[in-house]
């Protein structure tokens, strides 16, 4: 059985080499919270996002996505998976799949902020759509949108007055 | 055994009941598609929202949802139950998770439109909202958006090339 | 907002007028993981019971549907779902969508241990089934059994040598 | 964009490369339904496997699933993600995730048959089991019990009236 340390190090180092800081996805969790908990700050957000990510659900989605997009981008995927990974095709929803059972970790509510930042591409999340022409980012992108809302909904369960107003 | 016609008429029935109607609905797809499907009409997406009411999984959280806000609003709901639906309170997700029993009926390609639209609120969905302090629509504001978002989903997998540059 | 400890009590005094001991949950917990923790009580498993109730998505869910059951055995619910809810029909899928947000509280490993004793029904899940002629529990023994595979699971993750066996 | 026939040919190659056959998967159809469907034959449950396999959200589970399987297997998959699978380690879940998302194609109603199979292990599920030590099966045999369970459900929802005592 592996440790949750390893795997908790091993997702973080995952995130990093594909780029991700945690402070990019604590500013998606500030453009999802902000006008919602007055006075929250980028520090706040991002002790959410880490927390959300010392789950083992969470580590788990992560280590199996960023693999498929790293061994997809190597040419390792055999046909017609690779094609698909490497174009993000539009019918091929195992990235959402995954994205969802991270969104999960803190209950339903967190299920509309995912979709919502998922469009919007604020952030990080837009840099990812620009990056995507020499790197596969098919579970990546929806990795970090699904961390975001996760710390969201972590937040509201904190402080659930204000989480009132956020639906 | 309910035959299968007599719950899709309930369902029709709820929803012409709470005020919806199905071209309302059918918006709230064009709003999704229009940027992605060129020429897509109103018709188009109307035709598509009701092929995604003949399915029982639909029809079974339609029916349930609704049921709720209304014996809500009735009072005949035990509390804190009843409070809960009557304010629509931010950390209840059941209202959420029978919303994602519809937008599955097509994939989890769904996911994303459904929150998308459950933020953005436009058309309906803004109506629906404006009306709940006389009204409950707790579970209805979401269905309706997982009724347009199941819908989407259905268009793009009959073509799926424009679906493409959907996601 | 209602207060979680208000969520909480009022779960917990639903399962007791709905004839359900928290002990009976728990001997369902360790009919579960008997043959994979060696040494484990029914104290043990009850412990792990109670933490699964503290959780606030799994009070909504059973707030929500124990409340469905009673409403259709007083005859409050309209037709057809009074029906379909009093004589559980085969095709409403709402009661496993519910049961699925209790056990993915500790993730997905949950999915096949509530599959499994909602199939084998033992102990206090055979009881609902047979006093299903005067009660309705449409709702009910899939919330009992799921909330006693979500802490088979909270287990599994106290233990991880252990639940390496149990898969 | 990948055509829907050379996605739902990789899916039945992949399926005859990792050792099963469209009969195996029949069987288990016919292991969960012959107590409900008098007469049902081995024929009737390979129709609906053949149906159940012309899904896209199936083909996509499967394809991303085996493929995970035979990286693995050959070492191209780092660690600790290399390790997890190999042991199929009981708190890796998206195994469960994408079983799931495959079920999901014909509705919640095939949780409790998919957790049923999974425990109890009929026909292939044992023989998967078995060649384990030789084999990564982490996906597989969650993918198998999963397309047997969909299958059930979609005999379910053909015959109502006899899924009425399924449940």
């Amino acid at each position: 059985m592996k440790s949750h340390s390893e795997l908790h190090e091993r997702a973080l180092e995952l995130l990093t080499i594909r780029g991700i800081d945690l402070d990019d996805i604590a500013d998606l969790v500030l453009y999802l919270q902000k006008d919602y908990v007055p006075g929250i700050t980028r520090e706040d957000c991002r002790k959410n996002v880490e927390a959300v990510l010392t789950k083992r659900e969470v580590q788990n989605a992560i280590i199996t996505g960023i693999e498929l997009d790293m061994l997809a981008e190597e040419g390792k995927v055999s046909q017609p998976l690779r094609d698909i990974l490497v174009n993000d095709e539009g019918l091929y929803g195992i990235d959402e799949i995954l994205a969802l059972s991270i969104v999960n970790v803190y209950g339903s509510i967190g299920f509309t902020n995912y979709g919502y930042i998922d469009k919007v591409k604020p952030g990080i999340l837009q840099d990812l759509n620009d990056r995507s022409n020499e790197q596969c980012h098919t579970f990546l992108d929806d990795i970090v949108g699904a961390i975001a809302a996760a710390a969201a909904s972590r937040i509201a369960h904190d402080d659930p007055n204000k989480s009132e107003i956020m639906k």
